[in-house]
């Protein structure tokens, strides 16, 4: 296949915090783009949004939209992406959607490119980017399966509220408010906007994000569960997740307990493994005080990775503290590293 | 041994965080005291302290301060208690130490009352109150433990700041305010205040509470580890747990994974054992957004359990989400609750 110079991009979700972000990462990172076309709802549609000094108004997404464009960047939840990724993959278009709308279906790669950047090979006109919180974990998991092999997963989030959205920080900082002035904190978003209860994120912790499941995990933690297993190519791999919601504007946090097929691996082998990965900075010194932290990951696109120890018990076992910005490697950065992954393998 | 009607107490460290909440404690079970002693640091000595509308002076705490005292309650730091609770004893008072500083003497029972009051008549005069985080989980697993045996605990935490002391709860809001006010947050006492570096608590998690050991895991998750083996009486119990600080003033909560001897319970049978255990109050509904969290637990004697669901991967693995009152069932409580056992067990 030949390869363009430069390509028709659309964001659709132009005006949503992930949107942002991605219009933010192309800019930075000098996408090569011919034609940028800004899409949203309805709601959204006349807004103007600057990009590279240049002002674009925000169209209502349509299936003609699509016309003539080569890559699609989706971010306006799922029920956009399920009606308008298929129009712009039969125009043309390769989709990168970053809602769950696609994500398990078997034609549909799933993709990190620091871990299975291959699969993109097999798309059929839709990639679909992983859940903010199975990134950044299975950038972390994957040299170390590459190397020992993997068996089994159990973590812990801390998330931020960004993930749910401009709505969610605007609860945050409103309720933050409130609670330095002694006033209730009056909840509207979190933990689901549309679900029947609402619950303070100030000064709290929400172990729910998404819904519940009949088998008692939330659809986050599934999320995180089968998604780790389908970008790994690991179906037996056993993971469990506890997915929690704090008040943090942005970083998530993982504590992930993990064991490996080959026993006998030091704490330092590890440190080594992760330090030269692609994607991770480690930052891994107790003795110093050196560990991630989601207030200063904010902002970077990297996996940050730290306090790896043995288990005290188990010779497979390890615990490692892994954070990243969920608007960046979590949503905007990966989808855009994926386009860019794309063109490096001549795919477009 | 005789049983006396009324006693007399002392409360050590009468000025702070826990000190107020075990006053408020003897004050709402109207404990039978006789005489009370408030005593304190040289520095905070002299301060006025209502108890039951009549004005106590703190007392600067000595070795001749203890003479004639029945019980001591010590929450003034693990230097103070070395100093002092043995001399105290020498006295003979019992001391109820709420310090690290004898957790794991061989010669000092740990008690939570819920799992292992009958400790309490090993006693050579000192007691201890455990670790905050400790205590919540083992009021939990311990209904567990006793129908279908318990193998393997993996616990992360969300740590309230309140558990830092009153200079972390100023510090949380200061920050908050500064935060919402788009300045600089500034850190002077978290993650550990005697320590080279401070971190920003508010918008962030901090992955450190209290000083890092050798192995790589923090004090603060060794007290976990240990502790949690001398209470249950289980020195072979696999334990491991990562201690997470986060911007939340008080209730400290805990996603554990716990496998068990007795493989095949099911959810609503560890349900039922929990919902009938002294001390625990069962929050779990998923279809109705109901679960335990830090911001309704605070001010409350319980331990919040919920969540709980049965790993999908392992047979006799579980999950469940634990909250409770860092500075109450995990502090000053469970300390006047070993006092009023010692009563019932005629030990005093």
């Amino acid at each position: 296949m030949m390869t363009k110079n430069l390509y028709n991009v659309a964001v659709v979700g132009a005006t949503g915090a992930v949107g942002q972000q991605m219009l933010k990462t192309l800019e930075e990172r000098e996408f090569p783009i011919d034609t940028l076309k800004l899409l949203s709802s309805a709601r959204s549609a006349g807004k103007e949004i600057e990009f590279k000094g240049k002002s674009y108004q925000v169209e209502e997404a349509k299936p003609e939209s699509f016309e003539g464009i080569d890559i699609a960047l989706f971010s306006a939840g799922g029920s956009v992406s399920k009606a308008l990724a298929q129009e712009a993959a039969d125009r043309g278009a390769i989709v990168i959607d970053n809602t769950s709308a696609f994500r398990m279906d078997p034609n549909v790669p799933l993709v990190v490119p620091e871990v299975n950047e291959a699969d993109l090979h097999t798309h059929n006109g839709i990639i679909a980017n992983p859940n903010c919180s199975t990134i950044q974990m299975v950038v972390a998991l994957e040299p170390i399966r590459q190397k020992m092999g993997l068996k089994k997963v159990i973590v812990s989030t801390y998330q931020a509220v960004s993930g749910a959205g401009k709505v969610a920080i605007d609860e945050l900082y409103e309720q933050t408010q409130a609670g330095v002035e002694g006033k209730d904190l009056e909840a509207k978003v979190l933990p689901v906007k549309s679900a029947e209860k609402h619950y303070p994120i100030a000064y709290n912790a929400i172990p729910q994000i998404d819904v519940f499941q009949e088998n008692g995990f939330t659809y986050e933690e599934m999320k995180m569960i089968n998604e780790t297993k389908k970008i790994m190519h690991l179906p037996e791999l056993k993971v469990a997740a506890t997915c929690v919601r704090l008040p943090i504007e942005t970083g998530h946090s993982e504590s992930v307990y993990f064991e490996v097929e080959q026993e006998g691996a030091s704490v330092d082998e590890i440190k080594s493994l992760l330090k030269e990965s692609d994607g991770i900075i480690l930052q891994d010194d107790p003795s110093n005080q050196i560990y991630p932290m989601p207030y200063y990951a904010a902002g970077k696109n990297e996996v940050f990775v730290g306090r790896i120890r043995q288990d005290l018990d188990e010779r497979s076992g390890y615990h490692m503290w892994v954070v990243s910005d969920n608007l960046l490697k979590g949503a905007a950065f990966n989808s855009v590293q994926i386009a860019e992954s794309l063109i490096k393998l001549n795919i477009i």
